[in-house]
C-alpha cells in the first residue's frame, strides 16, 4: 500500500514528511500535478463492476487500488507544463487525476471537495460557534448603516479579506487591518466587508490538529498588534491545549471533514483563546522548527496508517 | 418561509417554477449573485452563539432564517455587474453570498460541494457503476498504447471530454464522435483522453430525477449517430423506468448528494439502459414542452416542502 504526495518540486516541508515515510519503510509516489500531462501519466478503465487505474511519475507506476492515502500539500496546477499548454488541458487533466483518485478508497488529507468548502470564512465562523469555540463578534456586510451601527457597539475594530485573497495583481496577503469606528463605511456598498472586533491579545495561537493529534504554539503578541504574519519578532513556544479548545477542534474536524487543519487563535488577557480562522491547508514548518513539535512525524504516521476500508 | 431562486434574468425555464410556487402562494426572492454588489446586498452577523443574516434584491428583503430552500438554477458570477468589477470583488461576493447561504438549515437543490464532486465524468462514471446502473466500458488514459488495446478489444469507439468542455475560444459545446480502432492514438499523450465503447442506440433516454419523482423520455435514434444534442429529428415521448433504474437512480442520488439530475441513457436493442452521464444542472425544459411532465412543478413543490431541519 502506497502514499501519494501532491506537491510541487520545491517544499522542503513536504521533504520532511517524505524522508519520515521511507525511515517508515512506507511505499510513496510523490507528484506535481502540474507535470501532467508530461512527467506525469494516467490510466483509468471502467469495465463491468471493475475500475482499475494507475499513475505513472518519471518511472514509478503505482496502481490506484494500491493507495493507502493521498497528501495535497501544495500540488501545482494539472497541465501547467504540458508542452501544449491551454484552459482545457489544465481542465482535463484536473478532472481526470482528482477524478480517478476520488473513485479509491485511499485516505485523504485533505480531500478537495471538503478543502472548497473549509476554506469559506463565513462558513468557517459558523461552524467554530457550533463547535463551542470562542469567536470575535463578526459582520460580512454590503450596508454601510450596518457597518457603522456595528462599529458603534464594537469601537475596536478590523477588516479583513472575506476571501483570504489580496485586491492587487500580483496578489499579496492582505493584512489585517484596525479601523477607527469613526471612519466613512461609505465603501462597503461596493464588496462585501468583514469587520471583526479586536481582540486585544496576549499571545497568539497556532494549533496545528493531524488527525487526532494536536500541537498548540504561543508567541507572545504586542496588544496593539493585530497581524503577526507581518510581525518578526519572539518564538514559538510549545503550549498546554485547554480541553475546551480541545473538543471544539475535534467538533470542527468532523464537521467539516478535515484531516489536517492549521488554526490561529488569538489568547486574551484571561487566557481565553478566540477563534480567527481555519486554514486547511497552513503552513507548519515553521511552528516544527521553533518549537520541536514532531507535526511531520505525525502526518506521516497519518499517511502510513491503512485505509479503513 | 422563503425560497430563494438564485439564476440570471433571461431564464424561461426558472419563470414556469417561480409562477408555480407564486401559484402555491410560497413566498419567494429570485435574485441574479451577479448584481451583488449592487441590486443585491448582503449582511450577516456572527455573535455569541447566533448568526442572524439577510439578502436584499431590490425592494425584497429576506431574512437567511426564513429559507426553506435554495435553487441554484443558472446563477451569474458574483460581482460580473458590479459597479467595480475585479477577481478579487467577484471571490469576496462569491465566498459572502453563498459561505453565508452555507450557515442556513434551508435544503439544496443542488448544494453547490456536491454539485462540484457531481460534475466530475471520471467519479461519475465510478458512482454510476457502484449504484448499478449499465455502464459501457470507459478508458481515460494518456497512455497511446493503452488507447490502441482498448479500442482493438472494443473495436466501435466514441471519445469525449474529460472535462465536459471544448478546447476552443469561445467554447462551444464539444460533440460526442466515433473514433475509428484504427486511428493514430498517439495524440493521447498530449492530455487525457476519454475512449468509451460506443452503443448503438435505438432510442435516447433523458432521465429527470426530482427528489425521488422520476421522469423518463425517450427519443427514437439512428444507431448509426452518436450525439443527439446536434440532431433535430424525432420528438420526445414519455418513457417508463425500469425498475432496475430506478433503484440505481436513488442510490446514485444519495450518494451523490444531489436533490437534482438529468441522467442520459442509451436503449440498446435489448431495451438497457446504459449510463452516459448525469448533469446536476441539466435543462428540463425542453422535454417538459415535448412530453408535458409536470417537472417544473415538482421542482416547484420540492423547494416550497419545509425543511426537516
Amino acid at each position: 500500500m502506497t502514499v501519494l504526495v501532491l506537491t510541487c518540486e520545491e517544499d522542503l516541508t513536504a521533504d520532511i514528511v517524505v524522508s519520515t515515510l521511507q525511515d517508515l519503510g512506507v511505499p510513496l509516489v510523490r507528484l506535481d500535478p502540474a507535470d501532467l500531462p508530461g512527467k506525469v501519466a494516467l490510466s483509468a478503465e471502467y469495465a463491468g463492476n471493475d475500475f482499475h487505474g494507475y499513475l505513472k511519475a518519471g518511472e514509478r507506476m503505482v496502481s490506484l487500488s494500491s493507495l493507502r492515502s493521498v497528501w495535497v500539500r501544495r500540488p501545482g496546477t494539472p497541465g501547467a507544463r504540458a508542452p501544449e499548454q491551454s484552459a482545457w488541458i489544465t481542465a482535463e487533466s484536473e478532472q481526470a487525476l482528482y477524478g480517478m483518485l476520488a473513485c479509491t478508497p485511499a485516505r485523504w488529507m485533505n480531500h478537495p471537495v471538503a478543502s472548497v468548502q473549509a476554506r469559506n470564512k463565513p462558513w468557517q465562523l459558523h461552524i467554530a460557534h457550533h463547535s463551542g469555540f470562542l469567536v470575535p463578534p463578526t459582520l460580512i456586510t454590503t450596508f454601510p448603516a450596518v457597518a457603522r451601527q456595528f462599529a458603534a457597539v464594537h469601537q475596536d475594530l478590523v477588516v479583513k479579506s472575506v476571501s483570504g485573497k489580496h485586491p492587487g495583481d500580483p496578489p499579496l496577503v492582505l493584512p489585517t487591518t484596525r479601523i477607527s469606528p469613526d471612519a466613512d463605511f461609505s465603501g462597503v456598498a461596493a464588496g462585501p466587508t468583514l469587520l471583526q472586533q479586536h481582540i486585544r491579545k496576549e499571545a497568539d495561537i497556532r494549533l496545528t490538529c493531524v488527525g487526532e493529534h494536536l500541537f498548540a504554539a504561543r508567541k507572545k503578541a504586542d496588544p496593539e498588534e493585530v497581524d503577526s504574519r507581518f510581525t518578526q519578532h519572539g518564538t514559538w513556544e510549545p503550549a498546554e491545549v485547554p480541553d475546551s479548545v480541545e473538543r471544539a477542534v475535534s467538533s470542527y474536524m468532523n464537521t467539516a471533514r478535515l484531516a489536517y487543519g492549521a488554526f490561529d487563535f488569538a489568547e486574551d488577557p484571561d487566557g481565553a483563546w478566540w477563534f480567527l480562522e481555519c486554514n486547511q491547508g497552513g503552513q507548519f514548518g515553521f511552528v516544527q522548527l521553533e518549537t520541536d513539535q514532531p507535526i511531520a512525524q505525525a502526518i506521516a504516521t497519518w499517511l502510513a496508517v491503512e485505509s479503513l476500508t
